[in-house]
């Protein structure tokens, strides 16, 4: 039985291209004791797989050329050699791009009942955690305090924004386009929002948005928009460092204002963080991201691509800003 | 009675001059109840003063233009109308550039009995206590990790470097001269240091003297040198933003190498800080390092200079690193 499947055909200069991928076919291999066949439903495509695509570490090891290119993955257990799942079981795992996968068990997640498979990849799945460890432990908010947010209409910008509403924040949305914002308001009532990309002055635009300072930044984008928002923090801010979309396709470090008299001044934190870091938490995170989904409060957002040969097309799509809210890959 | 006193005459532009201060007399006020009059003994000059020198706030209030510099000061009771103190009493407190002051019995504390009064402005003072809350409380040093402390050879870089030995770390210094950092090696135990003056690369001096990377970076003085730490820091590092010596003189934001990309491969962390936010916890600290101290771990280091009116002159030393330790000006 075959499977198709997409390789790592060369490493990207700046903003990747379909060049840099291969579409192949290979041959399933036989079944294990403690392994399934998984027939891929959903792919996910995130930003910080471009890491992964340079030469050298960065939060995870390099992909190698000619490798299958991992990522998240939702499937249906087409064949089954363990107990632990049936077939017809749909599961998520870390994976690769292939219309058919074998996984040993222990790699797999069963997905929350009654809910569609996709938010798996979305507000319950990886990107949900981020934002809920993220914000929560890194940034800490407290009800009525001002937490703005990059990368707004993200899959992860999109979770924090309504987890700080949640938490009784005000919060302040950056996005890149009036159609992201209106939704981000209308839909899932952001108080706020900036276009970064027609605002003007940034910082002005930040510093009437958020009269009373900023005590939490929730950091997806790096740049620019980031600079704007460092001398309006306030004592004791605290900026959750969780990505940098806009320099990813940078191949020199980052030149710019240095955040560290700002921090200094202001007694305030910035913090990487990778989000494997909380692994013994996730059942904590899924738990409570679960409740919010299934009460209402917390909605799942995604755009979908059809065709798993569209998968690297819309991996470069995040780059270009494309998706609101988590972008997958129907296959 | 008369008091001589030392008077913020201009802002200064870049670097302090003698013209940014003005020394004049004045009557001391009459004792009130609760109130002592103190005979100052030692004063103390510190970098961040420079700060307050601006306009516009930075950690704290800026001086204003024929106000009367305030900083640590060590001072004898000479006269008393509280019963907290009785004359002779030794105290320190935070009080103007003044040969005598009135204060008031809650501003002041005693020093700590048997030992020299002008380690109150040391590492029995509010130095110590920053460095002693920057590296445990926000380093959070772990025996056998690699500690990197700029501005080694001042006052709170030396306990920094004594502190991290105490816990068991690998202690790098990086200072001005070889001067200092001899004495930072021969008496202090420093295993490695490096002087940023003649280092040349300071990357290349610093991946050599830190083979297994750098878990804690103290520091001191941002700037080049610490922009050199940043592809160095290991996974969970920790960055304790204390001091910027090397541009509280410039007048512009810090254009350079950004953190931010470090920290988020890194899931490292960065914080400023600011000592009073410990004063619920200075007891604590002076109690372990008077006890370091008094058994021999700790050693206080200071470079005097005599006469109150070089007040300024010793100030301004700072910037050019002529201290080896806390710099204080003997009354």
């Amino acid at each position: 039985m075959l499977t198709k499947e997409i390789r790592f055909a060369s490493r990207p200069a700046g903003l990747p291209t379909l060049d840099n991928f291969d579409m192949t076919e290979s041959e399933v291999p036989e079944l294990q004791d403690g392994e399934v066949l998984l027939r891929t439903l959903y792919l996910s495509v995130d930003p910080y797989l471009r890491g992964r695509m340079r030469e050298g570490k960065s939060y995870v090891e390099p992909f190698e050329i000619g490798q299958v290119i991992v990522s998240a993955v939702v499937g249906e257990v087409a064949e089954s050699r363990t107990p632990a799942f049936s077939p017809g079981a749909i599961v998520s795992g870390h994976l690769g791009w292939r219309t058919y996968n074998v996984a040993k068990a222990v790699e797999l997640m069963p997905i929350v009942p009654g809910v569609s498979p996709s938010t798996a990849l979305g507000v319950l799945g990886i990107p949900g955690l981020t934002a809920y460890f993220g914000l929560l432990d890194i940034g800490q908010p407290k009800a009525g305090e001002t937490v703005v947010v990059s990368g707004a209409a993200g899959a992860v910008g999109m979770t924090v924004c309504q987890i700080a509403k949640i938490k009784g924040c005000q919060v302040i949305g950056i996005a890149g386009s009036d159609e992201k914002n209106k939704y981000l308001h209308d839909e899932l009532g952001v108080e706020k929002t900036i276009n970064y990309k027609t605002a003007g002055n940034m910082f002005e635009a930040l510093q009437q948005a958020c009269p009373n300072g900023i005590d939490v930044y929730f950091d997806n984008v790096g740049g620019v928009v980031s600079d704007s928002v460092l001398p309006l923090i306030n004592e004791h801010a605290r900026i959750v460092l969780c990505g940098l979309i806009s320099i990813y396709n940078s191949e020199k470090p980052e030149v710019g204002v240095k955040p560290q008299p700002f921090l200094l001044v202001r007694s305030a934190l910035m913090r990487g963080f990778i989000i494997t870091q909380y692994a013994s938490r996730f059942g904590e995170g899924i738990g409570q991201l679960a409740q919010w989904f299934t009460s209402g409060q917390l909605k799942h957002v995604e755009t979908i691509v059809e065709g798993f040969e569209n998968t690297p097309k819309a991996f470069i799509g995040l780059f270009k800003g494309e998706n609101l809210g988590k972008q997958v890959v129907k296959v």
